[in-house]
This record gives C-alpha cells, sequence and structure tokens, in this order.
C-alpha cells in the first residue's frame, strides 16, 4: 500500500498514554498527514472523562513537543471533535469537520468497523502494552494510590496532570458517581 | 500591554480574503499564539455558508503557507466549532474546546461584547479596505460573474476555490434560495 | 439508464400539489419503489411549514389513494424525517434512516448539489406548471382569499385541508408572524 | 367561567413593558396563579433578544415588586423556558417543566392557536395600548436615540436597564446584525 | 371494544422475532391500521442497537411478505423514529410525526405508562414464548456461537440478518465494549 | 463570611426528602436568597427520574408551605433546569436562566467542583442523616414495598405521592428496566 494522504487518529486521551503516542508513530508511517481527534469533546468532569477537550489538547501538544520533536506541527493536527451520536453518519460528520483524509489508524472496534462500512482504509495498529497502559487502568490505578500510572504516560504529562490538580479532580469524581 | 499568550481568531471563513489575514496579522503582534476559529462548523451548502469547515481548513493551511511562510504551525492553531446557539455561555464553550486563550481579535460587535462580558482582552483591529472585501460582497460578485472578487483573496484561495467548483456550488445555491 | 431499485423524493409538501404528483410519477418511471420524504417533520403551526408531519402523510396517502389507484403501497412508501441541519452528512442521514436507495428525484437545487457531492443519482424531473402551484403560491392565495388556489390540488386534498381548518389556522399564522 | 387555578402567561420579555403588565393584571383576574413564561430562555446578545433570561427575570420581579405591591410571590411565579422547534408538543413540553395550569392568556395568535389545538383554555386579553408599546418598537425607539420607550415600561425597569447598559448593548447588536 | 382505526406498535426490533410478529398480528385484531415504530431510529452499530433503522426497515418488510401475505401494506406502515427523550412529551412527538392513532399494542411498561397518562388506549397483548425469544436473547445466543436464536426469528429474516455479516458486526462490537 | 445575596441550590428532587430540607435551611442561613434548581428537568417515568420537572416543583411547594411557614417565596424560587451535558460550561447556563448568584449549597462532589473551577463559593451543608434518606434508598424502599421511606418525607409529600399514585409508577417502571 502506498502511504495515504492523510489519517485521522480518534481517541479520548483520557489521558494521553504511551500507547497513544505509539499509534501515532505508527499512523506517521502509514499516512503524510495525521489528524488526532480529540473525541467527546463535549465531556468532561466525569469519572470517565475528567478532562476538557482544551485540556487534552494541551497535554497532546505538550507530549508531541517532547516525543516527536521540533516541526511535527507540519504533519500532525489535533481537532476537537463532539459527539454526534448517531454511529452510522459518524465518518461523513468527520468529513464534513476536518481536510481530506483516506481512512483511520485505531484499535477501537466500532471505529475501524465504521470506517470499513464507508469502504475506507482502516488499519489496525499493531499492540503495544496492551492490558499494562489504557486510560480505564491509568484512573483507576491514580484513583487507588497506585504511582505505577506514571510508566505508562510521558513525564511532561504526568507534570501536566499535577499541575491541573488532576488526581484531586478524579477523587472528588470518584466520591460523586 | 504585554503581549498575550493566546487569543482566539474567530470568523466563518466563506471565504477566507485579505481582510482576514490582516486580521491574523495584527493578532500575531498581540499574541504568542492565535487560534482560528472556524465556526458554524456544522453549516455548509447554503448561500450564506457554502463551504464546509473541511474545505474552509483546507483553505485556511494553503493560503497562511503561501502569506505566513513556513513554520506558522508554531504559532496559528485552526480549529472547527460548531454553533452553540447560546450567545451568553459561548465564550465559556470556546474554553471548553481550546487550549486556555485571554482575549480575542475580532470586527465582530457581538463577539467583542460576549468576551467583555466575560472579563476577558476585547480587541478590534485596524480596518482594512472594509467595504470593499468581505464574505458577503465576494459571494455576491461571484453570483454576478464580476471577477473583481479575486482581488480580495490570495491567488491561492482563487485557485482552491476553482478547483473545487465553487462558483458553480454558489450558482446552484442561489437557484435554490 | 437501467431502472433503478428505489429513489427518495424529499419534500415539504405544504401542502401536496399536482407538481408533487407529477414528480411521484416521474420517479415511478425511475425507480422500482420510491420513498416519499416528508421533510423538516418537527416542524407545524408556522406561516412555512402549517401542517404537521402526520397530516402531511394523511393528506399524501388519500391524494395516492385518489391518483395511483389501488395497490400503490406496494411501490411507494411515506416517511416522515426530521431536519439534521448539517446538509454535508443529510444524505448518510437519510441512509441511515431509510431502506437503501440509489438517488434522488427533486427539483429542489439543494437536494441535487447534495446527492451529486456522494456520487449518487440526482435525477431533475422535467418541469410542469412550475409557477403556477408551488407550496409558497398556495399558501399566498389561501391567506388572500383567491380560490384558484383549489386548481392546484387534487380535490380530496381541498377537501382534507378544509376539514381540519386549514384556511383558519394560515389566516391565524400570519396574524402572527 | 369559573376562576382557573392556574394559567400561563408566555413571552419573551425583551423588554418587559406595560401592555405585559396589563396582561398580568387581567390574568390575575380569570385564574389563582399565573405562570409567567420567559421564553427563548436560551437566547440573549441579539437584536431580537438581547437580555438573557436570568436578566429578564430581575426585570420581572423589579416591576412586580413595584407595581404588584407584596405578597405578589404568592400568585404569580416567573419560569425560564428554553425553545423546543416542535410547535405541535410545545404545550406538553411546558407541561412536564410547570406545575398543572388549564390554559393560556396572551394575544399571541401562535399560542393561542396551540393551546386551543390541545383543548385548553386560550385567552385573549382586551388589546392595551398597541401599536405604541411592543418590545420591537421600545427597541427600535432606542436604537434610534428617542426617549419616548420610557413612558412604555415602568420608571424601575428603565432604571434596571440602564443600571446593565442595555443601550449601550444594543448599539452595539445593531452594527454587528 | 370496537376496533379502534389505528394504533402504535413501538419497537426496537434488534432485531425482529417471532415474538414481534405475533403482537403485528394481535394488534391487526385490534385496530384497523397499524403504525410500527421503529424506535431509537438514530441508533446503530452498538451492541444494543446494532442494526441501522434502515436494515431494520427491510427486515420487517421482509418478515412481512413472507408472514403477513400480498396486501399488508393496505394496513401496516413502518416508520422510523428518532428518541427524543423526553418521556412526558413523547406520546405528543409521535402524534406530530404520524397519521392519527388511538392507543398503542405493547408489552413494554413504560410505554403502556405513557399512553394511559394520555389517556389513549394502553394495550398489552397476550404473552407469547416470553424468556425464550428476545432481542436481547438472540443478541447474546448470537455472541455466544449459539444457532438456536434462529428459531426465534422467521427464516428471511435470519437470511437478512447473514447477508448483512450481522453475526460479525455483533462480535465486533462486543470486543468493542 | 458575610451572607451572600443568592446561592443556587440544584437537586433533581426523585423524590424530595428531609436532607434536602435540612440543606434549604443551611442555604438560607447562608444567602438572603436560594433558587431551587430542579435539574434534569427533561426526565421523567424513568426508575432514576420517576417525576416530571412540574411534579417536583409541586411538591417542593407544598414542602415548602408546610415547613418554612407563609412568606417563604419572599426568599425562595423554585426552577425547572434541563441537562446541557457540558459539565465545563454548566455553570454559565445557569447564570444565563437565573436571577444573579454568588454559589451554591450543595453535597454533591460534582457541583462543588464545578462551580469552585468558575471561582464561585461552593458550600458543602453539615450532614443530616445520609445514608438513612436520600432519593435512591427511597425509591428502593417503595419498590420493596417498606413503608420506612415515609419517615424521610414530610407528610404532605408522601400525601402528594400518594395522589398522583407513585408508587404505582415506580413499580411499572422497574419491571421495564
Amino acid at each position: 500500500m502506498d502511504r495515504l494522504d492523510a489519517v485521522v487518529v480518534p481517541g479520548r486521551y483520557q489521558p494521553l498514554h504511551e500507547g497513544h503516542l505509539h499509534v501515532f508513530k505508527y499512523a506517521l508511517g502509514v499516512a503524510k498527514r495525521i489528524y488526532i481527534v480529540v473525541g467527546s469533546a463535549q465531556e468532561s468532569f466525569t469519572l470517565k472523562n475528567p478532562l476538557t477537550a482544551g485540556e487534552r489538547i494541551v497535554m497532546l501538544e505538550t507530549a508531541l513537543d517532547e516525543v516527536m520533536g521540533r516541526g511535527w506541527e507540519r504533519r500532525i493536527r489535533v481537532y476537537p471533535v463532539m459527539d454526534i451520536n448517531m454511529n452510522k453518519v459518524w465518518v461523513r460528520y468527520l468529513q464534513q469537520l476536518l481536510p481530506p483524509f483516506q481512512g483511520v489508524v485505531s484499535g477501537n472496534e466500532l471505529v475501524l468497523a465504521l470506517f470499513e462500512d464507508e469502504g475506507m482504509e482502516a488499519i489496525r495498529p499493531p499492540l503495544y502494552r496492551r492490558g499494562e497502559c489504557s486510560g480505564t487502568l491509568i484512573r483507576r490505578r491514580i484513583l487507588e494510590g497506585d504511582p505505577e500510572w506514571r510508566r505508562c504516560v510521558p513525564e511532561v504529562v504526568a507534570n501536566y496532570l499535577d499541575s491541573i490538580g488532576f488526581t484531586h479532580r478524579l477523587v472528588r469524581l470518584a466520591r460523586h458517581e
């Protein structure tokens, strides 16, 4: 397969972890440009979606600065996208909001199914420490006071999360739900 | 006033014209980073909003490549934002979706009023060929077959609009409405 | 062109008139099945959209009984569809809600443009007494007390509209707006 | 007709004027309790709807304190209600949100039609200086710098509007639209 | 009770099974016409709602052709209806979208409660192999690879589901959720 | 801390219980006026939200008449507010709909976090028989036929709930979900 012009890489990034960064790197091998879609952008201050889209963009840019080095902005874009809650029209909805893309890179079965259903490229990246690092696992470890979660995220991300009181926010939301 | 960290520059960019580019340049003098908000991102294929948000982002990036030169991505971001239709909460809605900003650069009275109402910086850029170049005027001229509109947009924008059949689209939509 | 399996025929039908019936007949020559889409189904009790979707379906079925004769239900379906207010995703939205179709039959430029944009059949029916019979014209004539509007609709439709007090409703709404 | 238990009195109150106060007084003769519905509650900072729902509630309560005297709260409630944009279900939507009511007092033809359509009391109050005092007229006069508008509103309302810079807001919004 | 003119028969039909067909037959004994409401029409590609409304309509029509025989279209209509998420207004919302009906036939307690609350006919059909055949059970059996689910649906429905890769879709969605 | 001018007291009140009344009394010590926000006002006829907003307002007013005595309307307002489903903008959304307030009184961690995030007063009331009386517990006891729930609500509230058939409604909804 020739390199595609552009692919989307959707996720909730609650928070960003090493697994996501491996997907970004893999996607950069697949396409000339990647559009990171910060999904469920309307959500925040819930246990499942504690960070706002704005906070997630800051976290992503901070990590990309660190990991990808200067010039990543030439090939990577980060876009907040709110849910539409109609799976069948979701891909067209993305096409309405973003520059043209030819496919998706994702480990999410629903995302892959929806892109296949549209006849677009649906590319599954190789697994990376799955089961060790996931948003759910990280949030749970933070709630349990287990510092192991820091090994799943770049140091600059951990620092950013500390700076906005992420642990405190999660603990409060856990008491709520 | 010290330079701000970031400002938003909202617009519909239907289409992008020289006036917008002057606002971008002015805003880059006011803040270290500017977030161009492609507003009414859910709209397209109407006389007032003929282009999709995705097409508007392509047009903006093409023009920024041409006008700003290499490296503009370090200081400029382009974000599609759908309408929320509640003016009083609109600024908070932007804050939810975008990285932190301290104010707005805009000639739009409503936008200025809403940012002032929030106690944020509301900066009016100097006028630039107002009355000559506006989205409304450009769309009208295209419909009237008056090629003068091309003098209001960078050549790369005119070329992009030609490549997607913008004139044809406008003419059809005019027949509809 | 071979006959298509199915086409949609979208409209607001405020109210149904002879022009619509000619489009239905033309569409039945183009495709084996036609799906009449009663659009803006959420609207009613406005000057532009006085009838509810439910009333419009009754009116359509009454006219089809009269004009098409027994058995029209084998080949025609009538579906209420609410607006989605995102033109670029509208065709996919219809595909989500309705059985498969390959194109559209419509004189509406926006509708034709959106189906072409999706690479689907966009078929313009021959003109029929255009300028004489349109929803707008009929509603205006009713408001002016001009009985000529009755020549634009099948008698059963006029009777139905009389039975639900359509003239009275229009007059009230005109006083409102 | 026996006095009803409760009626709604819907309006946009942009701004409140003497005509509204006469409707309230009339409604208090018709029903034991009246529920003032501050409609289009999601709207603000537009030429047609400059005030937020919160501001309109303050204005209403200020005027009621002045005009109705102590104890009006026993018989009057003021509720913000957002638009639902489906006329046919609007009355049921009100019934969902508010305590039970048996009808409406309104000079608005659409409102009267919708309540009649539900088989409820639809009561038209006697006319009061119509043509002299209306929200539209007041907003226009303010924009034209014509102080006559002050004769249409209680002095406490004029004072409140002055205190929040209403004239300035209107002028800005007029420049925008 | 005399036969009603029309009743609605709401359901999600994920997928259609023999229990639904018995309800349809029972409803045809209760009313001259039945309006099958394909509910949650905006949903698809989830474990609970795997099929689009369009697919569900095809499945329903295929089964009705088989089970009801020629001419069922005279007495049965199938309408996609999106959720409104306001239970108290749901019946009025249906009345807005569909031709007139006098009641509902359903085994769903919420549906029955909402129609009773409106003072309409709320008719519970006799139980039919409940516990053996339900959408939930069928989806679970398919996921467990248990072919017993085929005994709950007409053969033409099983064939249709096979033709669109229903099992594959469900398995993917199960891996996702 | 000086007494505030006004605070909001948000809740779902499904149903109102003694704990809520203690919060109201506490809030009246904190601020001159309290705005009781009947949240999730669009919800009803679900196990978690059985009552409509209108019913909840009646229940609240009935209890306030009983518990607070004559004149409570001078200092207390009750407002129905629908969900906006964007936590980060929720406080601004309340500010749009209600008269000015300076803070919140609530035991809900999410509510407290959102007000703190806005730099407003976020006041936690002292605990009151927590674990004994909560909406969830009351609804569960009613479903289990345990009359102990009546000790958690004022007698007038129990009477109101009986008068609208609350137990019957809950039982039906439990059978549904």
